[in-house]
């Protein structure tokens, strides 16, 4: 999977405003970047009246718009995703996606502190907590960095997450959820699936292979 | 590939309301829908100032936003993508999507059609044209259903697309491009991935299964 770096931090510390100002450095050094929003109060992406509002209205449960600039999607869910399922859905081709939010994630975090707003930062040394980005020294353990060290922060998350991605990885998902893997065994299956189609007429070599398989329904 | 049939015809024809009728038939008997709306205009989902707008004006080329209740992703693309593309990445567990627009796919399309917007429909016979909703015989010759037959078109897509979904459908992507296959060798791809899944610790039976490989970098 594609690595995930997670901004959390206070509402109004300046997660946004640091994003900002990060995407465009990482962009400039030749990345293509992701970034995940985690909404917890809902939010809206259509506006009453257009064509796939009507659609969501009258009970469709997944809506794609295609123009030729943009392709976006919205899928209505049961239960909340975990950010796993977002990254894998969502991000193939991006080489590195950054959160804003997902605080409980199991992700590396950047914690953006502002010593004027709390006492303390949000996380602790259990939370995977990899920099702050803030005004103070916190105590924690980890790398702190000022609200203008921006190119500083993107070579950190280019030297910890972009220099290494040499082995092929593997994701193998059961109806979404993710099918745990050591090394070995991604090896193993990267090896035979991509014995068995090589084999097959039309195989070239490509940078991401892909099998969907869709199981016929019982008698 | 989850079936797909496009609604085409020309603007203000009543596709969207059309649409918007037999959607919540189709959900009443207990499928699961998508729709792709196509826009040649381009399209903002996004409202100038939130967050996930700033994320993309800053140079995020894809971003994903997640709530409990929806997720959504929007991603900008360098060229129009073949419908089938849009259906492989976003709709994976529908059981038909509906399409607005696309009249030019291969994929079988019903047009909508009213006489007194134009003397003959768009679609001519080798436009994979399945049926009409119409106001008027036309001469083509499939199927015409009025414009509150509703359940009778429900009905006709239900006994065409929605009957026989047995065995397993192989989807093969290499970077996105679909690699065509007969299906004598789908059942042995879909025969060798499961077969080799199957024997790791964690396995389990599931309507869907994925695997995505992402190459290593060549020395």
């Amino acid at each position: 999977m594609v690595p995930v770096v997670c901004f959390v931090g206070k509402s109004n510390v300046g997660k946004t405003t640091f994003l900002e100002r990060l995407l465009p450095e990482l962009v400039r050094r030749g990345y293509r970047v992701g970034t995940i929003k985690h909404d917890a109060h809902g939010f809206s992406m259509d506006r009453e009246g257009k064509d796939t509002w009507r659609h969501a209205q009258a009970g469709a449960a997944t809506i794609a718009i295609a123009s030729p600039q943009r392709v976006a999607s919205i899928r209505t869910i049961d239960a909340e995703w975990p950010l796993e399922e977002v990254v894998s859905r969502f991000f193939w081709d991006e080489d590195i996606v950054l959160g804003e939010g997902y605080k409980r994630s199991h992700f590396p975090k950047i914690e953006v502190f502002r010593s004027d707003l709390a006492d303390a930062p949000l996380c602790n040394d259990k939370d995977n907590v990899i920099a702050l980005v803030t005004d103070t020294d916190t105590g924690l353990q980890v790398p702190h960095f000022g609200f203008h060290q921006v190119n500083d922060v993107a070579s950190f998350l280019e030297e910890r997450y972009l220099r290494d991605r040499k082995r092929p990885r593997v994701l193998v998902q059961l109806d979404g959820k993710k099918l745990p893997m050591k090394d070995f065994v991604q090896d193993f299956v990267a090896g035979g699936v991509v014995g068995m189609l090589s084999q097959l007429r039309g195989w070239k070599k490509a940078r991401q292979v892909r099998v969907t398989i869709t199981m016929g329904e019982e008698e």
